[in-house]
């Protein structure tokens, strides 16, 4: 999920070591990566949620290590004026690392992906064919300062049959170090190998260029972080990427919505969770429920702390205006990820759809309506990961859709839409058993 | 599949214009095919069947603007020098239009992917979900000089319900011009837009570097032809691509092969068509069979014209010394895609393994074998998108293995893995129905 955290891929972390051959350096990695995930591909399920077990008894165990480690972080964030929110990302505590050993056992209790027939059949000739999932290999994670993404990134991928190459912020380059080195000894003592999760962290923003770069090593690269960092990864790899989080996310509420309806759902998506990318960023109103609508709205949301961003007609409408500003284009194009909120009358379905389609990054879009049509067209024709129809853009995500835990929610169309959970980290391999068939 | 045709991208195509703003032409021409997307998109299968009859009867209608145009083309590759495999690849005359308009029909017989519920349930909060496939929306098609790919790739992406975009070779410009006008046309007259097939071979080299940036408008690249060209797109591409076609293809002969078994697949799996992504390029032989299997079959394949490169014991075995060399590493690296053949004798199957893991590209690979346990060895350690047991490689195909058409297969594991069929052009939406459902 995108999260506040300024992006620091462009920028060189302060530990980077004298010149080396980062690129040999970040390809050996990346071969040792895939040895290990060679021997990790035919493990059973049993063998993996036990080790995702060891890992967080490790974590757990590995506490006061963990919380030095971060404490060093904490302390170079503070020196160099990290905002609050940052910091707060960024901070372990035991009670914190408790919940994120706890995550890896919920991840021992969701089916194995791998070994899956995704189909199968017998052709007319007696080939009898399987389509069935298998790991990816190596996947690559480029990510920001939260260490909780490094255990859950490796959490996904031990699941799934992975090995993980991991690019931590270096905000949080001390609390990922020994995080990788706890699970990557857990692991060993589970009898498999270390090199199933590795940092690349030590090379910097180099590092991370020559992983964006090993194709034919990393089968797949997830970047997970603010638009900036995303559209670098997309700009530099060639490993396939999939492209996470960004959500300018829209509420559009019909003609026909129900406004007790509405009102609940439009507070909870823009503020039950704010720097999130499933939380609401544009409210489009029916112009012939905006008198109505918005005057209780704006009022509520005031109450709540979110500033409007109006325009003339939303501004007009306002009970109060000081809690209204003017609207400008910058706003529907803006993923505010704060208490702020781009609000505009449309004249209809037509006019809120044009928008979305202009304005909308893919993610999430919901409709607040009663009428069957208007649902059905704004289902048809919104070209999102995913359409909510009288719910919370809040739902889009792994847990909350049912999917177990999700390591991104991707918004490209390629491989994976939506929440990526186990499945979406892994492929297909064909199996076809003949008794001697040729082709004729 | 990977055709014999030369990468034609590097060089700039003769009938180049004028200096004109390509990246802005190209953006124009992509951003008439999104919104052409977003009509098709629509349609239901009755309207897209209808349009892919009346594409064939137009193209067969326009046979004597088509296969003069082709003449053109014709005249300039003999000009140049073309070899005459390629001309033939080229070439097209009435019969051959006629089965391309047939495949077209063909196409219509498959049923739509579009609409397929993927998953579906019932939330305990009472959230109503559903996975459904819809279509990409704009395709990108990057290929050689075969005009009949012009042709398939407008009909699967038609029926799929997307837009294409296509970069045929410079060869083929003349044949490509008018069949695109052709299909443009045939569309209108079903009230469909002309946009949602059209090229930019006008614009060179650099309109092909502007389809590969148009990211945002172009959901996914699609390159189809020889190893240069997609190391090119892969490497220049901001769209999402998927790798098409190199086939370094193995088939392996164990220990416990029937002879009788394993000499009918070498021979289909080499010769029954030398120049496609799915026929032979290595064989491995297990020693303990390989003074039985070996003389035999270099034998069978010297009476079909392959020219078996071998290393020191498969040499040492030939029965005339006429029909073998000596292989170098560059032969274990090489796809022929001639007929020729590289020949090793391994130790064991681990060594058989070891060999495909270093050097196969990831298509196919096939084991001839009566033991269980070596078929289920093979099947689990060998990590291609698809793997045979006593069947021939030529059967990783579309049409074969009962997906109907294919545009291409696969090589990456990203989205699609082996032959590409219509459902692999499309992607999935998540539509949630609630009742006012808000996040806790």
């Amino acid at each position: 999920m995108t999260t506040l955290d300024a992006p620091d891929l462009p920028t060189t972390a302060a530990a980077e070591p004298a010149p080396v051959d980062v690129a040999a350096q970040v390809e050996a990695v990346a071969t040792r990566a895939k040895r290990a995930a060679r021997r990790l591909a035919t493990a059973n399920r049993a063998t993996k949620d036990a080790a995702l077990h060891a890992l967080a008894d490790a974590l757990v165990a590995a506490t006061d290590r963990i919380v030095a480690a971060n404490a060093e972080d904490l302390a170079r964030g503070r020196a160099s004026g990290m905002a609050a929110g940052l910091l707060d990302r960024l901070a372990l505590d035991p009670q914190r690392i408790v919940a994120i050993a706890d995550a890896l056992r919920e991840l021992a209790t969701l089916p194995d992906p791998v070994g899956e027939v995704v189909r199968g059949s017998t052709l007319p000739n007696g080939l009898r064919l399987r389509q069935v999932r298998v790991p990816m290999g190596v996947v690559g994670m480029i990510y920001e300062a939260r260490p909780n993404v490094t255990v859950d990134a490796a959490g996904l991928a031990l699941k799934s049959g992975n090995a993980v190459i991991l690019r931590g912020g270096s905000a949080a380059a001390s609390s990922n170090a020994v995080i990788v080195d706890v699970l990557s000894e857990a692991l060993e003592h589970q009898h498999l190998p270390g090199a199933l999760v590795q940092s690349i962290d030590a090379w910097g923003r180099e590092g991370a260029v020559a992983l964006m770069r090993a194709r034919g090593l990393v089968d797949v690269l997830v970047p997970r972080g603010g638009a900036e960092l995303i559209r670098t990864v997309v700009r530099e790899s060639t490993v396939p990427v999939i492209e996470t989080g960004v959500g300018n996310v829209h509420v559009y509420v019909d003609e026909s919505a129900d406004l007790s309806v509405a009102l609940p759902i439009l507070l909870n998506a823009k503020t039950q969770r704010v720097g999130v990318c499933n939380a609401a960023e544009t409210l489009l109103v029916h112009q012939a429920v905006a008198d109505e609508f918005l005057p209780v709205a704006i009022a509520m949301l005031a109450d709540a702390g979110v500033t409007v961003h109006g325009d003339a007609e939303t501004l007009a409408l306002a009970p109060d205006e000081a809690d209204v500003v003017a609207a400008t284009d910058e706003d529907w194009a803006t993923e505010y990820l704060s208490l702020d909120l781009a609000v505009r009358v449309v004249e209809d379905l037509d006019e809120a759809l044009e928008h979305i389609r202009t304005w909308s990054s893919g993610h999430t879009e919901a409709i607040i309506t009663r009428d069957l049509a208007s649902s059905e067209r704004f289902v048809a024709e919104v070209d999102s990961a995913a359409v909510m129809v009288n719910a919370s853009t809040r739902f889009t995500d792994g847990g909350q859709l049912g999917l177990g835990a999700e390591i991104g929610i991707s918004t490209q169309k390629l491989h994976a839409r939506g929440p990526m959970g186990l499945a979406e980290l892994t492929t297909t391999k064909w199996i076809v058993h003949g008794d001697g068939h040729v082709r004729p």
